[in-house]
Parts: structure tokens; C-alpha cells; sequence
């Protein structure tokens, strides 16, 4: 995939060509290594060109925030802006970017864009208040939900959504739908020994939709 | 206040003058009353000239989220683009204002300067994707740190940062802090119990750091 190519993705075509392309830089990561944190600092926006990245977000202390990325997936697009506002943001969140599978990410300063003058401009400031917008919408709807329901409402919520779940080890869940691993266990265990979900080599489904109905009334006020 | 000081308070004054200006409604909205839900749908943008708002966001299930805001804050800066984005976002949140005291508010159809055509346009422009992400930072922040600690530390970090709480009702801070009411009142019988914290008349503050400290080491890793 060219630069080029990635705008386009992005429809931000007025930017081919521009000096906004070779700002570009387009990287491979290897499964399980991570990004240095001083290039993200530089770097905030991350398009995931191909493979599956991981956003873990630190609170001062110690609490971790995982997002995950995949694909087509665009991701910093509020944060790269922010240094705009203040530089103290990176005493609150510390944020690391690591790489789930072997992947290839395209980093592109889109906060440089402000200070370019280039045909089509206003065009393109547009696209990025809905870009920032809709990655607003992302993490506001997923740390919404996290927050009105509880853990074991989630995970059966994430389970009814996908049906079948794919389980390496029960810490990819628990990373991904940010639930405490103990806690994610022993609501594994818990909704096993009821016989209303099965695990099948590496495959957790719904097993009882009916034993699980009546397990959600409880959820109910 | 005039829709002029508005613009200016905003950091917006490219606006002063241009249409957009006759579009901004002001409204006193007495203490307990709510905006209604059509008028919300139009505008979603509001600047509180003075007084002390409540947005409540509901989930399709029942499920609350209280953000409480006051003079000189603005909210649903992102929301109010969201409309260019998709239809359905109503769907997934239900939102609606309260006035917790009596309040003067200004409705910004912000979105709608997208379209106008006016000298500065530029400007306002990056100003607005500044403002989304200032919007974005604030919710992201407190619903991120919500999902890190646990009710109690939140409720912890909330005391010490503001060393006394005015209570009129536990209700009121329980909404504030989007804690469920009946584990907030466990939560504070317990640290008063213990001689943690003490209220007297209508306030509730730190009554024994030392013991705070101690009680804060099983937060701990």
C-alpha cells in the first residue's frame, strides 16, 4: 500500500502530493514488539496498514487500558491534537502501542496538517473534525457501556454479539474486553458449571440460550 | 449575556456577525426542569451562561451516566457533528438535560458552520476540531479513570482532590460520581466507621490521613 493509497483510504485525497505525504512513514512491527514510547510521542496517529495492534493506556498508578486495532483501523486521531492544547497530557496517560500479530502500521502526523497551506483545505479540516468525531464515539461507546454495566453484563453482552469466541488464553479476553483476569475466570467457571456456556477446544460458545435468558433477569432492575 | 460575548468567551469571534450568530438560542430553564428530547435532537451543542446542568445518557437497557456541568462549560461538541456522520446514534444513548439549578444556557448549532461561507472560515475550523478534542479529553479521562478504579478509589481520589464535599444528599454526589447510591452509602458508612472521614453538618472531609494512608495501601499492586 503506498502513501498515496492511504489517503485515499482516509479520504484525504486532497492531500496527494502535498508535503503531508512524505510525512507519512510507514513501518513494519513484529509480533510482540512494541513501539518505542518517544517515536509516539512524535507520532500519535497510527492507520493499521495490515495485522492487529494493541493500545495499552497506563493511569499514574498502575492501572492499564487496552484497546485493540486491526485492520483499516485508524487510531490517535483526538490525541495527535492535543498537543496543541497542552504538553501536561502525558503526565496523566502514559500510552504504549503493541503489536498482536506481526503487522504493518502507516504513522501519519495529522495535527501538520493545520499548518500547511494546500488546495482544498477547508475541505480537509472538515474530514478531520468528523475522523476526530468518530473516534470520539468509539472509545465514548465502548468506556460508556464498560461503565454501566458490570463485568459479567459485558462479557455476556460481547458473547451474545459474537456468538463464538476464540480463545487462545482467557488474558486475550481479558485484555481486550478490559476485565481483571481473576474476575474474568471465575466468571468463565462460574457460567460453565451452570451449563450455560461450552468451551470446545479453543472455542467458547453460548451453550443454553434459554439457561442464559434466565441468567440475565437478574441484570434486570 | 450576548450572543456576541458568547462567540468572544468561545474564542470564536470570526463568527461575530455572520449568520451563525442569529443561530445561537438563548433559554432560562428553571431548576428541575428538562429540555425536551425533540429540542435536544436539534441542538446539541450548549454553552452554560450560568447556573448548574446535568446531561444524563441512557443505554437501549436502562443503564444511566450523569456529567454534571457549569457556568462558562460546553457540551456535545462532538455529538453535535455526529448527525454528519450517522443517523443512528440515538439509537445506542438516549440523552437528556436537567437544569439541577435554576440556568441560562445557549444552544450552538456548531455543525451548521461546516456549510456557511465567511472570512476566517479556516480559523474556526481548526478551532472547532480543537474543541472536539478538548470535549474528548474530558470524557475520555474521567470515563477511563472510572474504569481503572474500583468505585471506592474513585470515590478516594474525588475526596482528596477536593478535601471537603458539600452532601446535600448522598444522591447528589452518587450521580456525580456515577456510583450506584446503595454502594456509595455502604462505602461511606464503612470509611466513617473506621473514623476516615467525618461529616459535619453538610459537609463531609478527610478526618484522619494517617488513616486514610493505611486504608489506601490495599489498593495497592
Amino acid at each position: 500500500m503506498t502513501k498515496a493509497e492511504i489517503l485515499s483510504k482516509l479520504n484525504l485525497e486532497e492531500l496527494i502530493g502535498t508535503p503531508f505525504e512524505n510525512m507519512i512513514d510507514i513501518t513494519k512491527i513484529k509480533r510482540g514488539s512494541s513501539v518505542y514510547y518517544e517515536r509516539l510521542k512524535e507520532f500519535n496517529t497510527c492507520y493499521i496498514i495490515e495485522g492487529h495492534i494493541q493500545h495499552i493506556v497506563y493511569t499514574p498508578d498502575g492501572g492499564e487500558f487496552y484497546r485493540d486495532l486491526y485492520e483499516d483501523e485508524i487510531t490517535g486521531v483526538n490525541f495527535c491534537f492535543s498537543k496543541k492544547i497542552s504538553q501536561e497530557r502525558f503526565r496523566l496517560f502514559d500510552v504504549d502501542i503493541v503489536a498482536k500479530e506481526d503487522s504493518k502500521i502507516a504513522y501519519l502526523p495529522l495535527d501538520k496538517i493545520m499548518d500547511l497551506e494546500f488546495k482544498g483545505k477547508s475541505a480537509v479540516l472538515k474530514k478531520l473534525i468528523m475522523m476526530g468525531v468518530e473516534d470520539h464515539f468509539k472509545e465514548f461507546k465502548y468506556l460508556l457501556l464498560k461503565n454501566v454495566y458490570s463485568d459479567e453484563q459485558f462479557f455476556i453482552k460481547h458473547l451474545e454479539k459474537c456468538q463464538t469466541i476464540d480463545i487462545g488464553s482467557t488474558r486475550i479476553i481479558s485484555e481486550h474486553l478490559n476485565i481483571n483476569l481473576r474476575t474474568l475466570q471465575r466468571l468463565l467457571k462460574n457460567l460453565q458449571d451452570q451449563g450455560i456456556i461450552e468451551r470446545t477446544g479453543d472455542k467458547l460458545s453460548i451453550k443454553d440460550p434459554v439457561k442464559l435468558g434466565k441468567y440475565k433477569e437478574k441484570f434486570e432492575k
